[in-house]
């Protein structure tokens, strides 16, 4: 990681619009910016041009946004406006040039590759967010809530990362660290006096210490199921045999054609996924082949790959068309007792304008597992489906409580599990009488998890993988 | 036109991305900025959390910059930087704040929906812009060059919009608009001295002056149509047989996959349009269903729009399948003579790669329409085509050359068609020996059709037609 050149990168999207941002970071900013930036001096005699006069940002203050033009050479690209951050007071902590230009694709394009001409690299994903990380302006879990707050789909989503961009998880951090540190320093200090043999602490004191900290611990993972459908939403297959009105559902929950539907089993091949957010809840909805035997190839892999979708679903919708023949229901429905978790998975017996009474259905209905009868047609039938699935995930967290801590990342998790797993080891430690030196030993990695989460303690690996799912610009 | 009120609008495209801008423009703009953005203080006490801290405009600079955080009343949105622009220094010309917000969707919708729930109304397109123009900040051909410098997708487009944005057709209307109230003083002056029978200018120096004058106008409007081929392109409609290659010759010139292929002649019916620059000249490529009769339904309703297509072409590529019977390609050649222009034209005969030395295009070499053998597995053949495509269009000026005007706008070509106009009437009024009152209206009425160009005079129709293709939040 190399901190000593500058970077650049648009940061907004590179669409036709009104302004596009482009982003300069770093120790060469202000020199680049005033190689190709120019204000424009008025000519006595208002029939010349204006011509081009030079600006220094020794000359301006942090802060500021400055009128101007941008050149290459005696070209001129575009009208702008510079804002300039003096470090290190900016973003990343360094010194920071934003040029808003016109927001068309060429001129935004022409602006960037001229500022790599000067010499500056393009930026990678994240590398200003990398940067501001390094340079300590937020740390490594704040960082993670900049990209998260950006990806929200769901009221939830932005209200928990824009909790942990403003340090929730940090704060939640912090105190635990200072426990944590304060039982270390009991043990230890009992190691220093070790050879005089007093006591500064009971080792029933200590361990009934270390089970509150895991406690406190315990908790806060225990909202991480919440945290994580709050992220990244419910992973929704909606399955069954051809022709079941997979694709009409899907379709009708998205309100639009996305999936193509006819009559004739086995029109869907690929699976075709999209995200829709249902009473607050987000859900990547997944279109997949019927599942039956086929001989066409292109539908046998199709089949293949539905499987692989099922075993990765949160919750499955499973389709039976209830128009069928008594014996079709039957074979579906015993598929379903076969193979899926009424559990993780919702059983709709659909068209259900079609046949209200099919004997088979009705029978099914005094059974044990719990169904559903839903067609399009039926609004309410399809509100009920729409309740039916949201309320399986609405144990998730009321986020409007003040303050409160949602674990939503999976590397915090981990972390955190191996924090619970050093102070087990801990009291293990205690329990078996074993030496200050080993309880030490563990709360020390404990302690070393805990910075894995801020960025204390990390490795490029790690900051690699969080970055390089950022925007670019970002 | 409602001025007195205030407009947002988001200003950058609304995908995620690094930064979005939404921006606030009218006499309310800092009073509703200061309902919604906060700084925070810095307790002393670490432990504690930072506290909401007004923000008053009044003591800030204009073109300053400043951190802080939009809440909806307690809800804390996201974390933003705002600039401040002070009226009459903005670009509308009146107080401006732009926040720059984390660029998610959901983020930047907030803001927006909670700048308009305080009262603020959303722009139309262009209508910052079109604000800008009201109150005298640019002209109407500038504020025609935004739009155009936003759109703009080759070197030339970008360079004749930035030079109109800098003032290049201003700069010309105002010098001639200087010759032709000179002009006119010269005949009311003599009006103003008629009963002494005084002639300050002679007939013949006047009709000279309003010749040369016409002469000026006249090589501006010749430079229309390489402008308008600057500005929006050449419309190239491919054509031909069914199965005559055409969706591959487009895919090929796009290299992607566009439109379905199949040996089936009729697999194009939808026409499908795509840009494309070569060898820098934009092109409008247009596939379309091949000619021939049909008794399906949709195929028929496909040739019918190929054929609307080919009427609005600037260039047509008419393909002929080299690898059909000699019938086949004698009938498709006799189609082409009679159908199509050759000097708006090209004819190529597809697929040379399998029908090296077919016997009737071999004669036909020998013919004077002009003809290509192209197969898109001999590339030389496509770069052959390729430059023949833009030969045809070389004649558009060459930009380099400084200070160079070129018209692009069908507005303003209608305008000095109408100044052309004005100038003969008032030669024929001289010629008739008229009375200099009619020479006069004539020469006045020039200078309003030029002031229309300017918008000097304009009226709300002609504006609300350029404003509404303009980008949102500009």
């Amino acid at each position: 990681m190399n901190l000593n050149d500058t970077i650049t990168a648009i940061s907004t999207a590179l669409t036709e619009s009104a302004i596009s941002v482009i982003r300069i970071s770093g120790a060469d900013a202000f020199a680049v910016t005033e190689k190709i930036f120019f204000k424009k001096t008025h000519p006595l005699n208002k029939a010349h041009r204006m011509s081009k006069k030079t600006f220094s940002t020794i000359e301006v203050n942090s802060h500021t946004i400055h009128f101007g033009y941008i050149y290459d050479g005696e070209e001129l690209i575009d009208e702008v406006l510079i804002s300039i951050f003096k470090k290190p007071n900016s973003y990343t902590g360094e010194d920071i040039v934003e040029i808003s230009s016109h927001g068309g694709v060429l001129n935004t394009r022409k602006i960037l590759s001229l500022i790599l001409s000067k010499g500056v690299r393009h930026a990678e994903p994240g590398e200003f967010t990398k940067r501001a990380f390094l340079n300590g302006r937020l740390d490594l879990s704040q960082a993670e809530a900049v990209a998260d707050l950006i990806k929200s789909k769901t009221e939830d989503a932005h209200k928990s990362s824009i909790a942990q961009l403003e340090g929730s998880l940090s704060e939640f951090i912090s105190g635990v660290r200072k426990d944590l540190v304060n039982v270390i320093s009991l043990v230890e200090l009992e190691l220093d006096f070790a050879e005089e043999d007093i006591e500064f602490v009971k080792k029933e004191e200590l361990r009934k210490k270390i089970i509150e900290l895991k406690e406190k611990f315990l908790q806060i993972i225990s909202t991480y199921i919440a945290g994580k459908v709050i992220r990244d939403g419910i992973n929704l297959v909606i399955a069954g045999r051809p022709n079941s009105g997979k694709s009409s559902l899907f379709n009708f929950l998205l309100s639009s054609d996305r999936a193509i539907v006819s009559n004739i089993p086995g029109t869907t091949r690929d699976y075709i996924q999209e995200n829709i957010v249902i009473n607050g809840i987000l859900f990547n909805l997944i279109d997949t082949a019927g599942l039956r035997f086929s001989y066409d190839e292109l539908e046998t892999e199709g089949v293949r790959r539905t499987y692989e979708r099922i075993k990765e679903a949160d919750l499955i919708l499973y389709l039976i068309d209830s128009t069928g023949s008594e014996e079709e229901i039957k074979e579906s429905l015993d598929y379903y007792k076969k193979e899926f978790n009424p559990e993780k998975s919702i059983l709709c017996f659909s068209k259900s304008d079609l046949s209200p009474n099919h004997p088979i259905i009705q029978s099914f209905n005094h059974s044990i597992i719990q169904s559903l009868s839903i067609s399009i047609y039926q609004l309410s039938t399809i509100e009920n489906l729409k309740n039916k699935m949201t309320e399986k995930f609405r144990y998730s967290v009321n986020l409007d409580k003040k303050g409160l801590l949602v674990l939503t990342n999976t590397r915090h998790k981990i972390c955190l599990e191996k924090i619970i797993e050093s102070l087990e080891k801990s009291i293990e430690s205690i329990d078996k009488g074993m030496s200050g030196e080993f309880i030490s030993l563990d709360l020390r990695n404990a302690i070393q998890s805990l910075g894995e989460i801020t960025g204390e303690f990390t490795n490029d690996e790690i900051l690699n993988h969080i970055f390089e799912n950022f925007c670019i610009g970002k």
